[in-house]
Order: C-alpha cells, then sequence, then structure tokens
C-alpha cells in the first residue's frame, strides 16, 4: 500500500509532444499521476499537448526543469541525444519510450535509466484504450524495474520486461504488421480511386482479415491468388497495374515471397 | 410480394466447394433458400459441405442436375472452362464468384449469366456475419440483374452493380488490403518467432491498425520509421533481418515505397 502511495506521488516531465507523447502523457494524467512538464521544440505540439493535460510547456532543452522524478523521452530516435545533451538530469530515472533504441543510449545521461515501450500505433485525433496496449519495461537496476512495472500496471493490463534486442525484434515485427500494413491499405485505396471507387468497400474485409488472425495463426489464415499459385490472376493484376510501376513491382515482389513461403 | 415469393422459390446448385462456396451457400440456406446440389472434384470438400447443406453432391461435372434455377460458379479461375465445359446448362442462368473474370467468361455457356462477388476473406473454420459483406452483382441483362439483385439483397445489406473492369480493379485492391495484409501478419510472426516471442503481443496492434482506418483516411494514419525518413532505425533494420535475406528485401523496397509516396 505504502509502495503503491509513493508509485502514485511521482511526478513526470514529456521530453517531446508527439502521437506516443500524447497518448502516454494522457493515460498517466487520467490514472492521476501528475505531469510536472511538457518539451518540444516545435511550440504547437507543446502548446496543444500542455494545454491538454493543463500544465506548462518550454521549447529550450535547457529549460527544463529538473526537479520531475521520472523524465520520459518521446522524441525520434535521431533527436535523441541533440535535446538530452542539453539537459541535466542528476540522477533521476530517465526513460526512452522507443522500440528501436537500447536501454544503453541513455546510460551517459543519468545512473538511472530505463525503456516504457507500449506496442501501439497513435494518431493525435484517435483515442486509445491504453489498459489494452501491451508495455515492455527494461531498466539498468532491479529497484527500476519495480518502479517502472508498477507505474506501467497502473494503465496497462498487459506489461511484461524485455531486453533491448528482443524489443528491437518486436519493433520490426510491428513495422510489418503495422506501418507496411497501413501502409497497403493506402495503396489499395489509391488503386480503387483510379476507377472512382470509394475507399468504404474495403472497410469489412481490412476488420475481417485483422480480426481473423485474432483467433487463427495467419500463416492458416492466408488465402487470395499467390497462395492459391493461380498464376493467370496474378499476371491480369500486374498487366492491370501497368499505370502504378511502384505497386507493381511491390504486387510482384510480394506474391513471389507468397509463393516461395508457401510451397515449403 | 409477388416477386419475392419466386425469388425465394429459386433453389441453386453449387459448382465448387471451397472457403467461398462454403459461406456462400450457407449464407442462402439460413435465409430460406433451396440449395439442390453441390459439386466438387475433390470428394471430401463436396462431402463436408453438402452434409453441412443437408444435401447430395457429385464429384464428376457430368453428373451435375441441370434442373437448379441458378448455378453458382465458385471455383479456382482457371479451372472454370474444364468444369463448366462438361455441363449442358440449357439457358439457366449461369453466375460466377469471382472477382477477376470477366463476365464475357461465361457467354458460351448460357445465354443467362452474371457474376456475383462476395468481397471478402473467407476460411472455412471462421463464420462470417454476411450481412457485412459488400456484394457486386453483374449481368448481361436488365432480368438478370433484377434476379440477382434482390437475391443479393435476402444476404447482404451491401449490394451494388459493377462492371468486370472496375471489379477487376477491386479484387487488385483487395490482394493489397487483405492477403498481401495478412503475409505481413505472418512475416511478423515468423520474426517474433526467432526470439521466442508469442505472436499474441501484436493482437491489440493489428486490430488497431484496422479500426483506425474505419475513421481515418490510411494515409493519414501512417506512422513508423519510413514515414518520418527515421534512416537510423531503418538501417538498424535491415541490419536486424540479416536471417531473413526475403523478408529483408521487402522491408527496403516498401520502406523505399512509402518514402518516395509521402515525400511527394
Amino acid at each position: 500500500m505504502n509502495l503503491n502511495f509513493k508509485i502514485m506521488s511521482l511526478n513526470f516531465c514529456f521530453i517531446g509532444a508527439g502521437n506516443l507523447a500524447t497518448h502516454l502523457s494522457k493515460a498517466f494524467k487520467n490514472r492521476g499521476f501528475e505531469i510536472s512538464q511538457v518539451y518540444s521544440r516545435t511550440e504547437l505540439s507543446a502548446k496543444e499537448l500542455a494545454a491538454t493535460l493543463s500544465v506548462n510547456y518550454v521549447t529550450s532543452a535547457d529549460e527544463i526543469d529538473s526537479n520531475a522524478d521520472i523524465f520520459f523521452v518521446a522524441l525520434k530516435d535521431s533527436a535523441v541525444d541533440e535535446v538530452l545533451s542539453q539537459i541535466n538530469f542528476g540522477n533521476k530515472l530517465v526513460v526512452h519510450c522507443s522500440g528501436s533504441l537500447p536501454l544503453s543510449k541513455l546510460e551517459k545521461y543519468s545512473e538511472n535509466i530505463g525503456v516504457f515501450y507500449p506496442l501501439q500505433t497513435f494518431s493525435k485525433s484517435r483515442d486509445v484504450n491504453f489498459k489494452e496496449i501491451p508495455v515492455f519495461i527494461e531498466s539498468n537496476s532491479a529497484k527500476n524495474v519495480e518502479v517502472l512495472l508498477q507505474i506501467a500496471h497502473e494503465i496497462s493490463d498487459s506489461v511484461s520486461i524485455i531486453d533491448s534486442d528482443r524489443r528491437k525484434t518486436l519493433h520490426i515485427s510491428a513495422v510489418f504488421a503495422c506501418n507496411f500494413v497501413n501502409y497497403f491499405y493506402s495503396v489499395a485505396a489509391d488503386i480503387l480511386k483510379s476507377k472512382d471507387i470509394p475507399f468504404d468497400v474495403l472497410k469489412p474485409l481490412i476488420r475481417e482479415t485483422a480480426e481473423k488472425v485474432q483467433e487463427m495463426h495467419p500463416e492458416k489464415a492466408q488465402t487470395g491468388p499467390a497462395v492459391r499459385f493461380d498464376e493467370s490472376i496474378i499476371s491480369a493484376h500486374l498487366n492491370e497495374l501497368n499505370e502504378f510501376p511502384d505497386y507493381l513491382k511491390l504486387y510482384n515482389s510480394i506474391s513471389k515471397s507468397i509463393f516461395e513461403h508457401y510451397k515449403k
């Protein structure tokens, strides 16, 4: 009880005000945690998130208030060093939220470091139920792991400990299962648009494709011309895609990959 | 009322007993239509579907009973001619269920021909709600269009008329939005397996990715390293994919395609 009380009294500074920072800080705030400050170089983002959370914001890294208990770093990976090198964290707990960066990236900034990686696709305009989002934790000490686990359990029903190497693998798999998948929704929309067919017609198919693999392994759920080796359809489709040379190349290489995969 | 009565008294023969034939014939049967017979060269499939529908089955095309009112052809595209050329349809209505085959494919088999294309991914082991599945109709006469529309409206809330050319475009877009998407779920599962991470961790992400585009256009929903031009992540991922040369190639070409698409 006492530990829980201590956990809930911690206050967080958010370094970054993008999609992930927005959803994560809101989930913390809604659970009753105190957010002390928001930083972003992009004033509009900083201002917007700060207003949502009713806290102050800064746009220069050297104005970040070092009194926060935990610093959540939710920046583009390539911006992390540039921003963090301007901040004196003392030995406060500094936590990044990236799928790809190793924990060791933070070693030069504090003795207390960690990772808090929520595996989800976030867009500012769309609400998510954080309870259902798997959160992956890593830290350099048992005590910090314990703190991060407790914080994570307050906002998510699915919390695991994972090391940097496996988290990177997780992130790569998520690029396929989410970013590339969404791009293909976009490709489909583009192809339909060329014949004035509304994207809406695909929505039940998209939903069912995702729902199927909640129950079946995707290997078993595979349908379509490539897995049936239906060359006449494949060549007719390639023919039709002449006006989209980039999509034609993708269609060809993915069909081949499916074919090779399933003929095993 | 009278027309509806006539519609409901029609009986259907199913040529094919695969995933699509199974779900479509069951939807008709559940709605009260009479299925007169099932044909498949694969005895196991024919027997299984016939048992589900409580009808007889045949495995030779020359045993198909030509007394049915409508023949639904749900075969692999490349098998259509081989099977249909063995059947005397008189001038009964012959309807195929393919996304890719043109209506004209059926011209040599009957004077009354049509297309009945439900846009969904079907697996025998998974139930679907046919009411939500968009059905696309085409025929060579206004009367046949009317019959097919009425039948389609009995089992689906979303029925449209579409010509062969646009239906092919629809099918290509569905290959991207479903078949290729599912393959990427499978790729993600494979990558996770190499580090003993269960596929389950991706399920909320997969679901949210599909739910997002029910409301937002996929172009707006795009997230991830490729759209952020985050080269350090992309090269780290490519490095990690060395043990999966095929997936590495896909990762590379799709990231490039996303990059080109969004930099416009």
